[in-house]
């Protein structure tokens, strides 16, 4: 394949606020040209866009932790690419880089907007995986607010998912019983057989989930990293024990609600065992990547932590993708492949 | 008056466990002999009652962080009593000291019962309210939790309460915006005029709750300490602020329900502001209450913090003191008068 820029970019659009679940029809695709780097920008073709959870609160019109994305603008997102023209000093063309330039087959960034990747490591989609967002996500929710101790009991919410695996894994490490729950019966395979967890939950097949948790965790629940909510969070918090820590990472069962789902007041729980709940997000940790990174990248070449990939070919369906990872149809960290590096 | 043992010894008795709101009928009026205390032990005479809302929950057949209450057993609660007889040494007929000896005329104490008191802090009832249980739980709760910062704003519910009225001022020594909900115009002209909030919302009457926050609370929420629960607390978390905390203390707008109400899902709100709740007991600080005590009382030495009691006469009437304290028909910290000291 070649490494010379096409005559076209490819860009998806927001073309509506969806109401509920978006549908594909709440993305357009467009094509222009492909933009030409100023002084001290880098021209970088996507190889791999990572569709995440988060980008379903980024397309509300809201005040939040970031600016809503605009009708008609580019769907935000990390990307793996490769650098094609550089008029900055330290990048060259061939390099791979990491950075937020959104779906579309070209971007252009500034000084300061990309993060160079070592090659050696291998595949460079880690970088939207264990060893970039979702896995410093889990490695410093886990540790910072959690603080998971030897024998203690961890539960994790979307065990299979880009985040959640690597929690339980870190927990497993830490000397935890470590239950996950997931949403078919071969992701708690994988999570029990392949990453080491005690034991599993299918939420969609369990029927009564707080006689599901108490079979699961029969000493209680001393930490839970949510990244779901619901009706599973409710039943985790009648059953935590005293001093138990709860990271609310993510509540992914609720970024379809136009208005929030009711459920029971149980906040007595937190006063009954003085449990403490924080709410997480990666960006606060930026100053501490590297120290992450290091870490996870020693437990990858170790094999105590292992991962899965989903990837859906074609930028053009980078909207299906993050559809079906909302509905939670992908199984491993949801991808989607653009193109290939030209070494 | 005498100090003497009288030769009854009434007790209130839990009758039935109720379901919602206790009734009269709920408690039980026993009589029964003055009992002997034996080696090591200490007869004491009952002079203040305090009731709680805590109590309400100890009627309740749950697990819980203390044991319940049984049927025909004594009402637990926190007393300053008299020394009547003593087998101790360095406790002394006439000493006055606290203990939780329930709603009773007569108690016989073990050694390390009772916490003598100084008798010259007056009132002796304030070992009940600002220098004892109410008021260390503000102490610790809002300054180990809540850790106010000179210019933040800080919403107490229950304002006027035994709890609340503390954490308010202290959050006024600190240099905070304080904001307090009652459930009367009079408690809130109480709050503001008397013990210097910014601001008062009576919840009762404000209609939007969020709209009157948002009046009271231009800029945001930054600590939430939380004796209510229930929509005003729904209502508050929609508005914290970025690194927010919350200290959970009671919920006694939920005490009286025998299922758990339905409150709108919000944890969203925890990440989107990387917030922190945290449930409190009092009873964990316990190795600090002196520390506590020390800055409360120089604290009402120096006029910084004023407080308020509602007294109600009668050991027999100690249910009806309940009941209102639960109903918020109380206007400071309720207590019961059962009896004067001797001198």
């Amino acid at each position: 394949m070649s490494s010379q820029p096409a005559n076209a970019n490819r860009q998806i659009l927001l073309a509506e606020r969806p109401s509920g679940e978006p549908r594909e029809s709440s993305f357009r695709l467009a094509e222009g040209p492909v933009p030409d780097p100023g002084e001290d920008e880098v021209l970088v073709r996507s190889l791999f866009l990572s569709v995440d959870p988060y980008m379903r609160g980024r397309m509300r019109d809201v005040k939040s932790y970031a600016p809503p994305i605009q009708l008609d603008e580019v769907m935000v997102g990390g990307v793996v690419g490769e650098v094609v023209r550089s008029n900055q000093s330290g990048l060259e063309t061939g390099d791979i880089v990491l950075g937020m330039l959104g779906w579309q087959d070209y971007a252009v960034a500034k000084p300061g907007q990309l993060h160079k990747l070592d090659p050696r490591i291998q595949p460079i989609s880690l970088a939207l995986g264990v060893l970039g967002m979702p896995g410093l996500t889990a490695y410093f929710g886990l540790l910072d607010i959690g603080q998971p101790k030897d024998g203690e009991t961890v539960v994790v919410s979307a065990a299979s998912g880009a985040v959640g695996a690597v929690v339980g894994q870190i927990a497993k490490i830490k000397g935890c019983r470590v239950v996950g729950t997931a949403g078919s019966d071969a992701k708690v395979e994988y999570i029990m057989n392949e990453l080491g967890f005690d034991a599993g939950i299918n939420y969609k097949t369990a029927g009564n989930l707080g006689a599901a948790l108490d079979a699961a965790c029969p000493a209680g629940i001393d930490v839970y990293f949510d990244n779901v909510g619901g009706p599973l969070t409710d039943a985790v918090i009648a059953r935590i024990n005293e001093r138990a820590r709860l990271i609310i990472c993510g509540q992914i069962s609720q970024y379809n609600a136009e208005k929030p789902e009711m459920g029971p007041r149980n906040l007595f729980h937190f006063i009954r065992a003085r449990a403490r709940m924080e709410g997480f997000l990666i960006f606060d940790h930026a100053a501490r990547y590297a120290e992450g990174q290091a870490a996870l990248g020693q437990w990858i070449v170790d094999g105590k932590i292992k991962y899965r990939e989903d990837v859906m070919d074609g930028l053009e369906n980078a909207p299906k993708a993050f559809i079906r990872m909302l509905r939670g149809e992908n199984f491993g960290k949801q991808l989607v492949h653009v193109a290939d590096p030209s070494a």
